[in-house]
């Protein structure tokens, strides 16, 4: 089985932007606030986004099952305030969630949170429990700067974030530690911002003894791990300098790194650097780069094909594709146990 | 010859420190503000101080000639007003100077300068003219976020740095786009805002044509290019979405990469996916990772023995160590050509 760790639903039915931007509008004018049942998405039309964009994908490049989330770029958690990306959240992992009734073969949930800028995390325990207890997310996407490229929170390893922390232990669940929307124009959002979010979480958590406080949580760190994997003498270096234990024993028990690495190169170099117990296969597709490579003449975001070239044995590929997937996210192993997998 | 393009003044005489902290201490208490004449530093000092760091492991490892700037992580162009970024700047450069002058056949000077978050970039171009025509500078380090990692001015291709832009144009010279100190406790200084700050510049030109104004201006992106060469496929995806020219038109005639990468895979990949001709040989040694390598017995940052080890012809070694060099810093090579070389 190929398990997909980092899909997005970045081909939801118009009518979910649109009432977004009416929810926006109705910021400055609460008058015009639109309320959550005034969106209506019919399961035919969620079933045509999906078979027609991710599930023709899926199958046509051979991977089975996508850990689905709501489109990371559209969480803005920057707009309005915590009722504001309260009310987008449930709406967005209210759709993830019917992805996943509908083919619950090859869509499995995980949650984006209501995070607004300088609100106490714990705030989104509710809407985390619900998509946990009754929607079966099996992870979370974890924002580390919620005001969008002003990086104005405190660092993941701060006392602030604990709340979520201790019930990602309860649950026993991974987060994927994933930026939205960048406001900052200092910022692309694809190309700067979501790559930057990755090395910097990375490096917060260096610097820091989260992982002692928390022993069993688990970050997955998307893109490849942004700059961490090609830069990776740099970090063992500066990891000895702060006298920490070796990455592998600081730090990997605890963090995981995706495949969104849209080229052959790179996933050699991650697949060369980095332990493949600490890689798990993802394509963030249908997503940010979208065409074809004219250099392979394939999709740049096919990161199979790169996987299957790698210099690796098929039981290194097989803990990528799915062994490493099941035992960072318990949630999922146990579904799939469930159904006979 | 083998030149190493990026070398900061990390080891200056501590008195240099010392003043800084004066400074510091003045801008709270104006009437303790300590006069740039009050530093004094002796060439017997300045000679030791290279002496045993600098010039004693470029003859271990083997370089010839390093392009030497002041401290970036001091540059801190986030403390005090232009004023302070005015005074320190001098001060820094003319060390960085008389180094050259101590030590001609080694050591060439490239300026830090005198940034002020929010103030006109035109501000500093008397101190740059000061060390282009009277200290023998071959380039300038440009600050893209003198915030200190809250990324505040304009994107690098905004008409708000143009009067530098016309200057480095005027005089030939290429930028190294180099951030100091972080601020922001979201970014570890040299983990995370360096290598941020890396691709967020390439980025930022990517999204304009600011070398279509200025097709003479070039850029060194240091730290082998931040996440950029491992990414070179999401790089190239999203040029293509954005309908630019291929990266190699679009970007590689006026940016280049150095080899501050800290591990052979690195540089491997460096060299696999980035032509030869905008790759220049650094170290940025003594800087960040200033240990060694307990997998390799070597110096993290000896990135020479990596170069050595890439898989790449000996013509393409001197591009990378000489010839890339020369081109890139014109004034570099006419000063070599005036002693013969």
């Amino acid at each position: 089985m190929i398990i997909d760790i980092h899909g997005h639903y970045t081909t939801a039915p118009k009518a979910l932007e649109a009432w977004r931007n009416r929810q926006i509008e109705g910021i400055k004018n609460p008058a015009q606030m639109p309320r959550a049942s005034e969106l209506r998405i019919s399961d035919d039309e969620l079933r045509e986004s999906i078979e027609s964009n991710q599930l023709r994908v899926m199958r046509e490049r051979g991977s089975d099952l996508t850990i689905f989330s709501p489109r990371a770029s559209f969480m803005a958690h920057h707009i309005g305030d915590f009722q504001v990306s309260g009310t987008w959240a449930a709406i967005c992992n209210e759709l993830c969630f019917r992805v996943s009734r509908l083919f619950p073969d090859h869509f499995v949930p995980a949650a984006m949170l209501p995070q607004s800028p300088g609100i106490d995390p714990a705030t989104c325990i509710p809407e985390l429990v619900k998509c946990i207890e009754q929607y079966g997310n099996v992870a979370i996407n974890l924002n580390p700067d919620p005001s969008g490229g002003h990086w104005r929170s405190p660092p993941l390893s701060d006392r602030f974030w604990y709340p979520i922390y201790e019930k990602m232990v309860e649950y026993d669940i991974p987060a994927m530690i994933h930026v939205s929307t960048s406001c900052n124009p200092s910022f692309h959002t694809t190309g700067a911002h979501y790559l930057n979010a990755d090395t910097t979480a990375f490096m917060q958590c260096m610097t820091s003894e989260l992982f002692k406080e928390f022993p069993t949580l688990r970050f997955v760190i998307p893109h490849g791990g942004g700059a961490v994997p090609y830069h990776w003498g740099r970090f063992r270096g500066l990891a000895q300098e702060m006298k920490k234990p070796v990455l592998e024993k600081h730090l990997l028990g605890n963090i995981f790194f995706d495949t969104c690495v849209y080229h052959q190169p790179g996933i050699d170099l991650l697949t060369r650097v980095i332990p493949v117990e600490n890689i798990l296969f993802a394509s963030e597709m249908i997503g940010a780069v979208r065409g074809v490579d004219p250099q392979t003449g394939r999709y740049f975001d096919d990161t199979k094909r790169y996987v299957e070239a790698a210099d690796i044995d098929p039981g290194q590929r097989h803990k990528i594709y799915e062994a490493n997937a099941r035992r960072v996210y318990p949630r999922l192993d146990a579904a799939l146990k469930a159904k006979g997998h």
